[in-house]
């Protein structure tokens, strides 16, 4: 089969590969439908993480399991299927209490971006859709295996609530989901940060009621503004830096929290600032399999869209262009098709 | 009329100080009927903050009400009254979400340690008790000023919920209090860590199933193996340096909290560690005006017994001994009265 392989900074290609199979009896192989490219994979392509041989890339995806291991008993061959990023038992106490990205047999998955994937502890990772899904809900079924089902645990994490005003710092994949989220979850107000034209339409469409451009000091004010001087009630951190990371502490209200999803990149806290402002922080790697079967349900109902923002749809053979149009900011996320 | 002043590093004395008179219409005057030196004071009494000129100690107070300003409507002379030992107005934004130490017109309260205290805003600080309390329950109504309102507080904020296994670092008046708190919230299993004998067995009185006294990495192994390897459901952080926040974000289980009321001192914390871990932080300078109705409640029902951390009582005049005691570890908490 053919996938995507990164060999070097900006050197991704599309190349023969050995087929997956099965390796464990918990295992499942499947057929790729759609992946697509995740911010995250930028890191590598743009050198910031280090490739020391030919890595086969991505880790969303849906598709239809072609083969399963002697143990999985709750995924069948011809089933459509979604998985989260990481594997997970699905079993141990982490799992059971909803935090699958922390499971103690927990495995990263790559190599997505291919004809087929292998995805160990099959039982636990995937959740089949209740029939093979309408072509048009693909994209949106792709988003739950990783963008979509970190904005939703942004606002969960974040204990958005019906009426609350919510603010959202990052304007990616992951920040637009976090505004949808909210609004799904019933925030009244809805202030989505960022600074371009597309991502705000999109931002706009998914639910905010508010843009704010200015960013650091300046976006903290305009947030304490739009909330008569108290604060948001909750903050989606959906960057992952020092100043996001400050900027979203300083926007919530005292007893508020941050729901912060943005992989952290040399991201120190003062504990005196958070202890002084009584600003609750709770995050991590989403436990997006937790989310799943809802966020399945809502897409399927039609009440979700999170699919849009796929605004560049390729054949998997051109996954190099879908890399550099994300890189290079033309794209806000770009959708594979084997 | 007398007070604690403060002079200079181990340098306090009895002395007299002009009456404290109503500045403000929403100011109360109270006689003081027992006040306490807190943990905090010991801070600058060891010379850890500066002090500039000599100033009135206390922040721990119940008394009856001698006289309130014109605009005082929730609590009249006779009154025997608990406060706050911040100042609060109970009506802005933050003290309706229930956020009093961060309400916009919040005042520090010294001075305390005295025979009269003014009390600030007295309509949003002090609260009243049914009637006058039998003697036996004033050590206990005098925690709820600080110490026992703050242990409620971390466990609180550290989401403790029936059947959940809980830790506590730091075995001060706060820390066992925190235990105390825990119980009354229906946790299973209390893990006090603490290396002193006397306060150990305070711990275990107050429900403490189990006790560690190692610190540090060991700490974080011993509540580990305590937790069949999956860390404790909720930590409550009574100690408030950089070793103790990382010990309580260590022993938590992905997914659980850290309330932390331990105030920082040089607390930095790193934000990698608690994505990868999922554990949440939660607390702050504990908004006891919250917890004042219910804790009064369970007081006067002689639900719970938190006075019991005091472990000398002095009279006022001796409150420099008050001091050297705690200083010197010779007792938990001290109970001084006029």
């Amino acid at each position: 089969m053919r996938g995507a392989v990164i060999h070097g900074p900006r050197d991704v290609r599309f190349e023969e590969r050995e087929d997956p199979r099965i390796v464990e009896p918990t295992d499942a192989v499947i057929r790729i439908a759609a992946a697509c490219v995740c911010g995250s994979d930028l890191w590598p392509y743009r050198g910031a993480n280090p490739i020391p041989r030919p890595t086969p890339m991505g880790h969303e995806y849906v598709g239809v399991v072609e083969q399963v291991g002697a143990d999985v008993v709750t995924v069948r061959p011809g089933q459509f299927v979604i998985g989260s990023f990481f594997a997970s038992d699905n079993t141990c106490a982490h799992c059971r209490a909803g935090f699958q990205t922390s499971c103690v047999r927990k495995q990263g998955l790559d190599g997505s971006q291919a004809e087929l994937l292998r995805v160990p502890l099959a039982d636990g990772t995937l959740v089949a859709t209740p029939a093979t899904p309408d072509p048009s809900l693909i994209p949106s079924l792709l988003t739950l295996s990783d963008v979509m089902g970190t904005g939703w645990f942004a606002a969960v994490a974040a204990r958005v609530r019906p009426g609350m005003t919510v603010a959202v710092v990052g304007d990616g994949a992951v920040g637009l989901h976090g505004v949808l989220s909210a609004r799904q979850m019933g925030a009244e107000r809805i202030i989505a940060m960022s600074r371009h034209a597309d991502r705000q339409k999109l931002a706009t469409e998914f639910g905010a009621t508010d843009i704010v451009t200015e960013r650091g000091a300046g976006g903290v004010e305009r947030i304490k503004e739009l909330t008569g001087g108290v604060g948001a009630d909750a903050v989606l951190e959906c960057v992952g830096t020092g100043e996001s990371m400050r900027q979203a502490i300083q926007s919530a209200r005292p007893g508020g929290f941050v729901g912060y999803v943005g992989v952290p990149h040399g991201v120190q806290i003062d504990g005196g600032e958070i202890f002084r402002t009584h600003v609750g922080l709770h995050g991590g790697p989403a436990p997006v399999r937790r989310f799943l079967p809802e966020l399945i349900d809502l897409v399927w109902r039609g009440e979700i869209n999170p699919g849009r923002v796929f605004d560049l749809t390729l054949p998997l053979s051109e996954v190099a262009e879908g890399y550099r149009a994300m890189d290079e900011r033309r794209a806000i996320k770009t959708l594979l098709r084997p």
